[in-house]
């Protein structure tokens, strides 16, 4: 396995309870002993964990599945951190997120979550170069 | 000094240059030897230094200053690496950014750039309180 594969595990975790709307399973991966942060798209910055979680809950209170996926995914290592960039595809929309982890314990959890909308793209076939 | 004043600083000079429209300064601030990468609002990531000096290239090709300031800093540090949370005032929009800098030869250097306008604030009673 390469050097980033269990952050991008950490990260499909994210998007799959992100689907589910599983509240457990994204408290689970959220952590605890980092100053988190939270920045859904459109909203400010949530920067304390139980504000974080309830968004989360409020999001999640919706009847259905969320119908998300994530694609062009790049992580960036930096020790025991780590950055993955990366689409989501939520309903018809997609979006730019950024999400920033660090390993506690030997368990990558997600610190920091910054989605927000494309309203357009540049230079698109270089972009497409990229595509995972 | 704190721990994270010198990468406050280098926040504050990458805004510096923003306002600006200093793209010598801008480049400089860049990371060279990381893989950088840069969301505008409403853009998609890129994910090539070139494209994102190119970008700021044409977001200074306009003819005024940027009236942009930064409040609400929060930066989070992990040993070489840092990532600041903020928000921008640029003419009349906020929007939220999330800024990843790196130490190299004992500079701080920017890699990673995500800005979103802020549509709504949730609890705002309690994000005041971070006010900086």
């Amino acid at each position: 396995m390469s050097d980033d594969s269990e952050v991008l595990l950490a990260n499909e975790a994210f998007y799959s309870a992100f689907a589910r709307r599983d509240l457990a399973a994204m408290d689970a991966l959220w952590a605890r002993h980092e100053l988190a942060c939270c920045i859904h798209p459109g909203w400010a910055a949530l920067r304390q964990r139980d504000e974080i979680m309830a968004s989360w809950r409020s999001i999640f209170s919706a009847d259905d599945d969320a119908d998300i996926r994530c694609t062009r995914v790049d992580a960036r290592m930096h020790g025991a951190t780590a950055t993955i960039i990366c689409e989501e595809h939520l309903g018809g929309a997609q979006l730019t997120a950024t999400n920033a982890f660090v390993l506690k314990q030997g368990q990558w959890r997600i610190w920091h979550h910054h989605a927000g909308p494309i309203a357009h793209r540049v230079r698109e076939a270089t972009a497409g170069s990229l595509l995972n």
